[in-house]
């Protein structure tokens, strides 16, 4: 007889992008950034005496708080550090969903949500994006006739890449009973020209919750190192009560410091990653891909009909050493996700792809 | 109305050991090692490149876990890595315990334990140690009576230092219905003289699972890792289904790599600790502690009767900068839980407490 529960041994863990040993695969696959991260987080790295190893970490990351209340205008109290992004979504279950009692999300969207509920015990009332990927009108409505006490959005949305605006999040917040965890770990990606910022919400509401992570915008997904947002009545349970009580290690906090701290740096990333979403969005489309419209690091790009199928440019691209990323599940079969390499990266990709759907109409 | 469950908001959150920020401060409060981490880890620190921060770490920590199970001849599908022992406690919660359904543990003992309890919202079927804080004969018997899926102990015990054997060990494995949590944080400290060691019990029972942490015995409480140790069966939903999927970030999965591969260095630091262990003890004996026998690199010690009580000298000892535990419970409110450091700041422990117990005795 096995131990582990029965509703454990029921469900599927998460199966991650793959992350192969070596540095010779461009992975265009886990919506990393491209670019290194900043020289004073290397910086930061080679000063780190062994004496601070030694000791336990800050258990409340209090430096990190304070450097990142500073960017965002907040106070300390707003704020908590997580050992990546993930920790916070299930620690937003521990603290604010009793077991049994349902999660909400939109359907697609970040597949680790629904194993989150599975862990927890939570059934997962999922309601349909749009044909666009946007939010249904009456989504707030169906979470609370479910009885939802937590709904998890990711903004920009994946996979597609499409963009929640503020009136709308504003809206839904209002409307929810439950908590609001809006992830944006693909907010700095965001064009700055959209003026898009969700947090000054905070000052009106005390449901919603901001997931940021360092993976992505300050390239530091070997880090994990994510923070969340909230009004002090939700981060207080969860920087007190329910988080690991040293769940971020010295190094990560130091280096996280160290790369939020470095505002241009990241930003020129950002503006890189932006143009090449830009030029590679184009040539997709001049292929014949339906791209849709990205405010994210990576493009949601429907395979032209008549071709190889999603699966096979996939499989095709592997065999070439390009890692892209596809998810078996209606709505999205027909498509490939690709993360914004480097102009460099991004031009091996294209003109593989080009083969590859010449090679099929001529054969 | 708050959005937390009610449970959280009920419970307390695990209070620390204080963490000061200065370096000034001697800290024989929460049981690091007094001496610093190998050089080869801070080698290994030195070398990572901005490539490996930028992205994703290996999700289950493959090379860790092989190096781990060369050190302990066993298979890597026998060991998880976690990110610091406290997550393969919450995770064994999280996978053999239904929310509701009771843990078991020993009392006094880990402090954490019944906080993690509460957040899972288990109860805790509490034995009362023995006078020696051995584990009473009828621990098995008890556990399995009130239907217990998952019992936490702690060997060498905390905070006593006391030593279970291998026999009993055996016999409660033998004798237990459910999961049997050895945490081992202490372990490493254990005089070899003793020749103890557990893990050959892992051929005989499928229901052990064994915590080791890189906290205390590789100097690197600054990292959070440990890792489990464990039948395949138990091993795999914790590896492959509860665990956050990239939980131990690339940097710790380097350094601890690095610290278990130099076991010269970590073994020379546990002889050190070990010759201390006994000097101190032998010198607050001399003072009139009651001092009990541990196999840990920490000391529980009464204080003499007639004078300042524990919580007196806890508070006077800060004030001239040392930070020794105490804790305010049944059986331990009379005695100070001291962390061994260096022999110099051992000295100067010794010498501050038996100036406050003369100036006590002469006021």
């Amino acid at each position: 007889m096995p131990y582990e529960r029965a509703s454990i041994q029921r469900m599927h863990g998460y199966v991650p992008g793959k992350q192969p040993g070596t540095t010779e695969t461009i992975k265009l696959n886990t919506n990393e950034n491209p670019y290194p991260p900043s020289p004073s987080v290397l910086d930061a790295l080679r000063a780190v005496p062994a004496e601070l190893l030694r000791r336990y970490p800050e258990p409340l990351a209090e430096e990190f708080r304070a450097v990142a209340a500073a960017l965002h205008q907040l106070r300390s109290e707003q704020i908590v550090a997580v050992n990546g992004g993930d920790e916070l979504l299930r620690l937003a279950l521990t603290t604010f969903v009793e077991p049994g009692s349902p999660i909400g999300m939109l359907e697609p969207s970040y597949s680790l949500y629904p194993v989150l509920a599975a862990i927890h015990g939570s059934p997962v009332v999922a309601v349909p994006a749009r044909a666009d990927f946007g939010m249904p009108s009456d989504f707030a409505a169906r979470m609370n006739e479910a009885g939802v006490n937590l709904s998890l959005i990711v903004n920009p949305h994946a996979p597609s890449g499409r963009l929640t605006p503020f009136a709308e999040i504003a809206e839904l917040a209002r409307a929810l009973e439950g908590v609001l965890l809006v992830d944006e770990a693909y907010v700095d990606f965001v064009d700055p020209a959209l003026g898009h910022n969700l947090l000054p919400l905070l000052r009106e509401h005390d449901n919603l919750l901001f997931l940021r992570t360092l993976s992505k915008g300050y390239s530091l997904a070997g880090l994990r190192f994510g923070y969340g947002l909230g009004a002090p009545s939700l981060i207080e349970p969860l920087l007190h009560k329910t988080r690991d009580s040293y769940n971020v290690d010295v190094l990560a906090q130091r280096l996280a410091q160290a790369g939020l701290r470095d505002q241009p740096h990241a930003r020129q990333t950002w503006n890189h990653v932006r143009s090449e979403r830009t030029r590679v969005g184009e040539h997709l489309a001049a292929m014949g891909f339906q791209v849709l419209p990205s405010q994210s690091n990576f493009l949601l790009a429907q395979v032209p009909a008549g071709g190889p199928s999603a699966r096979e440019l996939l499989t095709r691209l592997e065999q070439r050493g390009l890692l892209v990323r596809h998810f078996n599940q209606p709505r999205l079969d027909d498509k490939l996700r690709i993360s914004l390499g480097t102009p460099a990266q991004n031009t091996l990709l294209l003109r593989e792809l080009a083969a590859l759907l010449s090679a099929a109409s001529s054969a």
